[in-house]
């Protein structure tokens, strides 16, 4: 199966992205530590009734990593603004958002900003305001080490060492992370080596951690902040084994979320787009249809 | 200046120490990332008053790493045993115990379970219950990512990879942790590199983690339970710029600690022994000699 690969300058990088299908446009946007591959069981079965835009956020894929901002990292006001200029060029005005993890957090900023933009956001494993200090939970402290990590100045170097050192970092989140570890097939991995050992990929991941260390403190810190819910239709399946991104913390949803539907899916991951793809595709197929 | 090395068999292994001087027994005891070395400033000048001993842990520096143990980590029950055996067998009665970091854990140990062969207690930057939940601060968890990253069964064999990637991760440590980050000379750094990225040394010390993990998950979530204080005269050095074991989290010791005195040190991080060795040398010895 091959996709059409686009390129186009957004701001001031060439951004990646893959584009199928026709219908109403939807963006599917990947988190750490992923690019567009993340959705490659989706992509076709989608575009039969969409017209599927599946960006590789700015310093992951084949997208450019800036290095204007990298001594403050990249964070989620940078890849929204990325990601609604490449909307603008593409002349789309009205687009439903499919995303988890880094991309969850891009969703709900375009959600508060530019809701009038969005048709409906669809979320797997969702990270939101309402996880709050639970992050720092004594049985979450062991699963939390890499957002530290990940700020370190030598980290790039040190996974980036050679494709060994950078293999055993990725499978370690492709495996932990799913709800079974062999989720990912080798193959697939071995990519996911080679584009995250690429150029600066690992240090353009890194860069979102290093953005978010203030906000992601003060939220362990202060807890969540009152603030008006999304009206914005949403949908969220959320994978039962996720011990990144807990399904038990979707509890306080309706506070953050003014209309949404939530499933959880049992013995699925923090990859449910890839670990249960039937699933996902008529989830997102349905939900977007509906919508129209 | 060259030192006395030698090796005998512990429990079921070859343990290696130091041994200089002569007069009251005096063990000083390393932390991680660490081994004899730590206290190369140190041992020349005590010698001239003490019989100073200096171990290396098991799967430290010199000593062999136990495989028997390697699945459930090697814990303060075990160093704490391997030392006592290690005096018996020196023929040794009472001593005097010198240490900071995992060594510090392993003297509080010998205290509550046979502290009648102790002379007195001296620590650098000494981790105690006392510190609590204050582990998992909010302003702390960006610096503790280590605790949990060296559990992961792959961490030996990504910073083992070579010896690139074994500086890398050794020197953070040297660097972060100390006042200055120049405080360890690069010959010295060099030596911790070849140490660390020799046989089994770095899993050697990963074990300890791996060990602690459950009791350091019950402190962050309980705090620390109620216990008798420790009665063997203590003496305490407490670096004001260790960014790892805060000097104001010397707040509880007298809950832990029935007979001591603590002193900050300006300046100096984790290592105070080896960042501020005249000072170090002078406290040390007043303090054993004070008790004689």
């Amino acid at each position: 199966m091959s996709f059409n690969h686009n390129y186009t300058q957004v701001n001031d990088f060439k951004l990646h992205y893959l584009r199928e299908g026709s219908g109403l446009p939807l963006l599917l946007v990947h988190g750490w530590p992923e690019y567009w591959r993340t959705w490659r069981k989706n992509i076709s079965d989608l575009a039969d009734y969409f017209d599927v835009i599946v960006p590789d956020l700015r310093g992951f894929g084949e997208s450019e990593r800036s290095e204007i901002v990298a001594s403050e990292g990249y964070g989620i006001k940078n890849h929204t603004d990325d990601l609604m200029t490449l909307v603008d060029k593409l002349g789309i005005d009205k687009f439903g958002f499919v995303s988890h993890d880094l991309g969850a957090y891009v969703g709900q900023r375009i959600a508060r900003k530019q809701s009038t933009r969005l048709r409906g956001l669809f979320f797997f494993d969702c990270p939101y305001p309402g996880i709050g200090r639970r992050w720092r939970d004594p049985e979450h402290v062991d699963e939390i080490w890499y957002q530290s990590f990940n700020q370190q100045p030598w980290a790039a170097n040190l996974i980036g060492a050679n494709r060994d050192t950078c293999r055993m970092y990725i499978n370690h989140f492709l495996t932990h992370w799913a709800g079974d570890p062999d989720a990912f097939d080798e193959a697939d991995r071995e990519k996911w080596v080679t584009t995250f050992n690429s150029g600066e990929n690992l240090q353009g991941g890194f860069d979102w951690y290093i953005a978010a260390d203030d906000a992601r403190k003060r939220l362990m810190r202060d807890g969540p902040q009152p603030t008006e819910p999304v009206k914005v239709p949403t949908r969220i399946l959320w994978g039962e084994a996720d011990p990144i991104v807990k399904s038990e913390w979707a509890d306080r949803l309706d506070e953050y979320f003014a209309d949404y539907q939530l499933d959880t899916v049992p013995g699925a991951g923090h990859f449910v787009q890839y670990e249960r793809p039937e699933l996902a595709n008529n989830a997102i197929s349905s939900f977007f249809s509906d919508l129209a």
